[in-house]
Order: structure tokens, then C-alpha cells, then sequence
């Protein structure tokens, strides 16, 4: 244990053999927060699909988590089912059904790279392994292992960020942060807020304000009762408050995560990040982006290439199925927003704090994760 | 009747005579809205600080009309009582008690000059009547006059900043606007949504991007609602999405009203309208603030001697009685915020479109009714 080292209250997702040859993810449904902590036992595919689209996990690193113990589960599910025909399965019949399973998890949120960089990571790991000549079995224990290292290098990612992060917090700082990109969005101590722990951790006076987040709440559902969980002070807002406490002087920096980083330094981020940059731009508060390598896109040369995902009206009309608007309103619902680099102050990676020009700094610190990518 | 001259569909408060000497106060009941349309009776004058302090009627303009029904009101319920009880009440006694109405009046809320500068105009209009000689019934005939004044000042002030205002406004334009500065807002077809309605009256094609406005949603469920009641097509977003819509010149103009307006033109308004200047500067997009003269207080030099009103925290972690934050989180909720005149492209009063230097055209143009104030 370094001295670093202390673990986050919250756990959003685990894997659990039961024995029998049977496996089940647990999730924390972070769509029931903070009202009630209910946790979901997983044990098809299609419930992890529906469980990431549902928003029940969310936060880009783990849903990289996510994917790769949903694809691991299809295969422990789809050996354990075949063996319960007496059925034998080939290591190639395995592959194709986590193609299908791969498309079937690829679907369900298109902006964060993350998802596809664990599925694509679960599918080498697939081919290899069926290259070697390994059996069925050894197949399935091959996959359950790369996904448990995937967790394992999202929480060491999470270590890392908060180490390199907290050294752009003073003590007596008060950050705005917005979404969640908290314990909450991984299975470690989060990305945008591990930075905040560690300062607090090490004893510097951090006190956090929360942007609510509309229209799905991350910030009042999920990291507000985050926060509190961890002990940190924190007030909440509004999304449109954050401009008038930033003209006050009381926000001292920005953190925010990433759902996408482009090779230029353009960050696909929950709607409203943009608002927040350019409002922080001209107040001169320093943005920070923190994300692993792993959210860092170097096939996109800008961010004008992330594709926005645009979600269904009724997130915006309806809250806890009570009607907000009135009926047969039109509403749009982009998820996400790109900020432009040049309102990012610095880009914090597991790897480090890298500044502007980010085309050389991304490429120069993050290749080597992203060469995986590519093999 | 002029060719401009229009009805809205909406109505917010009136006036009605029961023939025997009692009074009642009729009100749209917005903080019910959309979901029910629900109309209430006043017949005290505390029943009326409870709705405005309530937000069963709000928007600066109607807070001006409301207080002056509610001083009438006074009197006439006060007449009323007294002559149930066969007792005389000489105008000095009517004086005394209004001067008690208009502190329960004034501290309703505490942001909108139109609320003091009514009831200021109610007991200026009493100590004339007074001084005059006027009997008791006398002066509440004078009191019901005045109050029906500033109504119809109200009204025919809409007709006025809707014509200046769609000037301002092409064949083809979508506007941005935040809360609710329409025909809810006011006795007649609004402030900021005046320019939009008389554009559209005259065969403008014009559509509206509506801020949904958190907290208390004035955008999602009185803009909304009042432009569909109205036939003006429009877009409900959440407010952190105003910037996305911007950076993609989705947006040509952004109307907005005003709470009050400092002398050198710097604006008080919903919370979020300083991150909406902030973010259409930024955008090149022009910003136009709407308000009649009597959201103007030359007195206060700058907008920084603006009160900003600090309401409760159950309207940002509670949502129609459902909690949307955890227990004991800190809130902060300021209801408005000031946006300097840096960022104000133009001030459009009834007295037509001005801009800056606002000190000197403010001053030039809306002088004459502020002079009534300290007479």
C-alpha cells in the first residue's frame, strides 16, 4: 500500500463467480440515486446492454469496465448453457458470439470511446487466445482475466490522475465540477474528482461546487451524494449559477472528465461543459480535463469528428415521472458538447498533466495504450 | 383598435367587482403550470403577498400590477370590514393602514423594482387624494383607478416594446430566450417575448429556443406553454445547452427581460442570464434586454448595488415534492444574477430600442416616468 493508497466508499461494478460455473456482474444502480443504493445482479449479456443504455452505469471508464465484464459474462453464460445441452463449443463459435455480443454492447451509447476500446480490446484478446490454440475453457478464463485487468488498470489509472491532478489544487481551493466523473464513473477513486480526494487526502482544504447537471442529474443524484459519502464539503447549483459564482471569485479551477478526447485536444464531455469552458475562459479559471489515455481518440484528428448522441425528449419533459413541460413540446437533447482545446488549461492522464499543443503532447505521453489499440 | 393590437390567450390578473362593496383579485395560478390551469380568487391583501412571494404570479411587470390590485384591494377590504362593524374611517386611518400593506407588499421580493415602484405610485396617489380632501370611499375609488392604470400602462407599454422589438427581428430567426418574459410575465403580450409575438403577428417566421430555466422552470413550464397556447413554433432545452446551440449558429438573437436595470444599464434578471450574455458575446450573437421604463432605477449607479434574492433550497433539490439530491446537501440559490451592460447589445423599453452609452440614453428616454417616483 502506498501511502496514497485509500479506497473510494462507493463501488459501482463487480464481478462475482458463483462456483458453479456461472458468473454475475453486480452494479450499483446509479439511476436510483441518491434516493435509494440498490444493487443489480447481472447475468445475461442483454441485461449488461440494457443496464449501460439505461444509464443504471454510466461515467466513459466504467463503461469500459462494464463492456469488458459484459462480454466476459456472454461467454461464461454461453459455455454454461451449452454445456447444460451437452453441446461442445468451439473457440471459433465463441469468437463469432462475442462479435454479435461486441455489436449488441457497441450500440447502446456511440460517444464514449471507452466502450469500444474495451470491446475491441475483449475481441484481441479473443483472437489471440484462438491463435494459440487455447480450449473453450481456457478461453473463457482468458477473457474473464483481461477484463478484471482492465478494472484493475482503470483503478490504477484513477491513482495516477488524482497524484498528477492534485497538484493543481491549493489548499482552500473551491473546484466546479460538472456531471459526475467521480468513484462513480469508475471503478477507482474517478477521474475529474480523484485529483479532489487526494488533495483532501493529503490534507489541503478542497470544497467542491456541484453543477446539478440537467437533464439527467449526474451532479445532483450522483456526485453530490458522492461527495458525501467521501466526506468532502460541497455545494450544490444549478447548471446557470455557474457563471455568476465564477464572476464572484469563488471557483477557483474547473475539473470536468471526458467521454472523448480528439488528437488536437478537443473534449467530447457532458452537455454544459462547453458553457462552463467558455465561461471560465473568460473569467481566466483554469479548465482541467482528466481522463485516462484509454478516452483519448487519436484516429479523430479534432472534435468536430465525435458523434453527439441525442437522446429521447422525455429525459428533458419528465422527471421521476412527473411532467415538467407540456405535452407535445419539441425539445432537443444532445448528450454531449465538444469543447474546443483552446479552453482546456491541461489535459491530466494517467501519464501526467500535458498542455497545449496537444497534438504533439497526446500523441508523445498516450501512444503506447492506444498502439494496443491497433494491433 | 390599432393593426398591432392583438390579444394573448393568456391572462394573468384582473380585477372584479362583486357589486357590493367587495373586491376580488383573479389570478392565473402559475406555479401550477402546465399541468393545471387553475385560476385563483384573492379577497385579502396578504392572500396577495402570499402569491407573489409564492411565485403563483411573477414576472416583474405583473408584480408591479399586482401590488397596486393588492393596495386597492386593502382599502376596499378594509371599507368593507370596518362598515360591517359600523364603524367610520377617515382617510388618514386608510393611509396608516396601506403603509402597513405596502411593507407586507415589499417584502415579498426583494429584486424587482416594479414591486416598490407600484406600491410607491399606490401611496403617492393616497397622500394626494388625502391632502385633496377626498372621503374614505373617495379614495378607494381613486386607489381602484390607479391600480387599473398601471394595468393598462402595462399593456399598452407590451404593445409599444413589441413593435420597437421586432424590429430587431428577420423573416426566418430563431431567438433564445431564459424564464419567462411573455405574456405571463405581464398584464399584456410581454416583454422579451413582445418583439417575437408582434414579429410573428406581422409574418415573420420565427422560431424559439426556450431555456428551461432551472430551478423553478419558468422556461419548460410557462414559456413553453404560453408559446404553444399562442402558436409561436419552439425548441425546449435545458439550460447548459444554450452554448452547443450557439457554436452551431443555430441561434440569431437572444431576448431576455429584466427584473431592474441599473442606470449605466447593467441588467438583474433570472439566475443564468449573465451566463447567456456571457456565451452569446462570446458567439457574436446579440443580446436584447426588453423591459418597460419602470424596471429602470436611475437611482443605483451600477448593477452591483442590485439586492439579488436569495431563495430556499428545496427549489434546486426537490422537484414537485420529489428530492433530486441527497438529504443535508448544501445549496446555494441565488434567484437572479447581473449582467453588465458590456454584454447588452440593446435596451428595448417602451419608449423604443436604446443603447450605449446607457447612462446618457437610459436617462434621456425613460427619465419622465421615474420622475413621477420622486414626486
Amino acid at each position: 500500500m502506498n501511502d496514497y493508497n485509500f479506497d473510494p466508499k462507493v463501488r459501482t461494478v463487480w464481478w462475482e463467480d458463483d462456483g458453479d460455473g456461472r458468473a454475475v456482474v453486480h452494479m450499483l444502480d446509479q439511476s436510483l440515486l441518491p434516493q435509494q443504493v440498490v444493487y443489480l445482479h447481472l447475468t445475461h449479456e442483454q441485461q449488461v446492454a440494457e443496464a449501460i443504455a439505461q444509464l443504471r452505469v454510466r461515467g466513459a471508464p466504467v463503461i469500459g469496465v462494464t463492456a469488458g465484464f459484459g462480454m466476459a459474462l456472454a461467454v461464461t453464460r454461453f459455455l454454461a448453457e451449452r454445456d447444460a445441452d451437452r453441446l461442445e463449443t468451439t473457440p471459433a463459435e465463441i469468437e463469432a458470439h462475442l462479435a454479435q455480443v461486441g455489436q449488441l454492447l457497441g450500440q447502446t451509447r456511440p460517444t464514449a470511446v471507452n466502450l469500444f476500446w474495451a470491446i475491441e480490446r475483449m475481441q484481441r484478446s479473443t483472437r489471440q487466445a484462438c491463435q494459440a490454440g487455447l480450449s473453450s475453457q481456457q478461453l473463457a478464463e482468458v477473457l474473464k482475466a483481461e477484463a478484471h485487468q482492465i478494472a484493475v488498470e482503470d483503478v490504477q489509472a484513477c491513482w495516477q490522475m488524482g497524484l498528477h491532478g492534485a497538484e493543481l489544487i491549493a489548499d482552500g481551493d473551491t473546484i466546479l465540477t460538472h456531471c459526475n466523473a467521480g468513484a462513480l464513473a469508475t471503478t477507482g477513486i474517478g477521474t475529474a474528482l480523484a485529483p479532489v480526494y487526494m488533495a483532501a487526502h493529503t490534507g489541503k482544504h478542497v470544497h467542491v461546487f456541484v453543477d446539478e447537471t440537467r437533464p439527467v442529474l449526474q451532479g445532483a443524484r450522483l456526485t453530490a451524494w458522492e461527495l458525501q459519502q467521501e466526506g468532502v464539503p460541497l455545494t450544490l447549483i444549478t447548471d446557470n449559477m455557474a457563471g455568476y459564482f465564477m464572476r464572484q471569485k469563488r471557483i477557483q479551477a474547473i475539473f470536468v472528465g471526458a467521454d472523448r478526447i480528439a488528437a488536437n485536444g478537443d473534449v467530447a464531455n457532458k452537455i454544459g461543459t462547453y458553457s462552463v469552458a467558455v465561461l471560465a475562459h473568460v473569467h481566466q479559471i483554469p479548465l482541467y480535463v482528466v481522463a485516462p489515455c484509454s478516452t483519448i481518440d487519436l484516429a479523430l484528428l479534432s472534435g468536430e469528428q465525435i458523434p453527439i448522441e441525442q437522446r429521447k425528449a422525455e429525459e428533458v419533459t419528465t422527471l421521476y415521472g412527473t411532467r415538467i413541460a407540456p405535452m407535445d413540446v419539441a425539445v432537443a437533447n444532445p448528450a454531449f458538447d465538444v469543447t474546443p482545446h483552446a479552453y482546456v488549461t491541461a489535459i491530466v492522464t494517467e501519464k501526467g498533466i500535458m498542455r497545449a499543443p496537444y497534438t504533439e503532447t497526446l500523441r508523445a505521453r498516450c501512444m503506447p495504450s492506444r498502439q494496443n489499440k491497433s494491433e
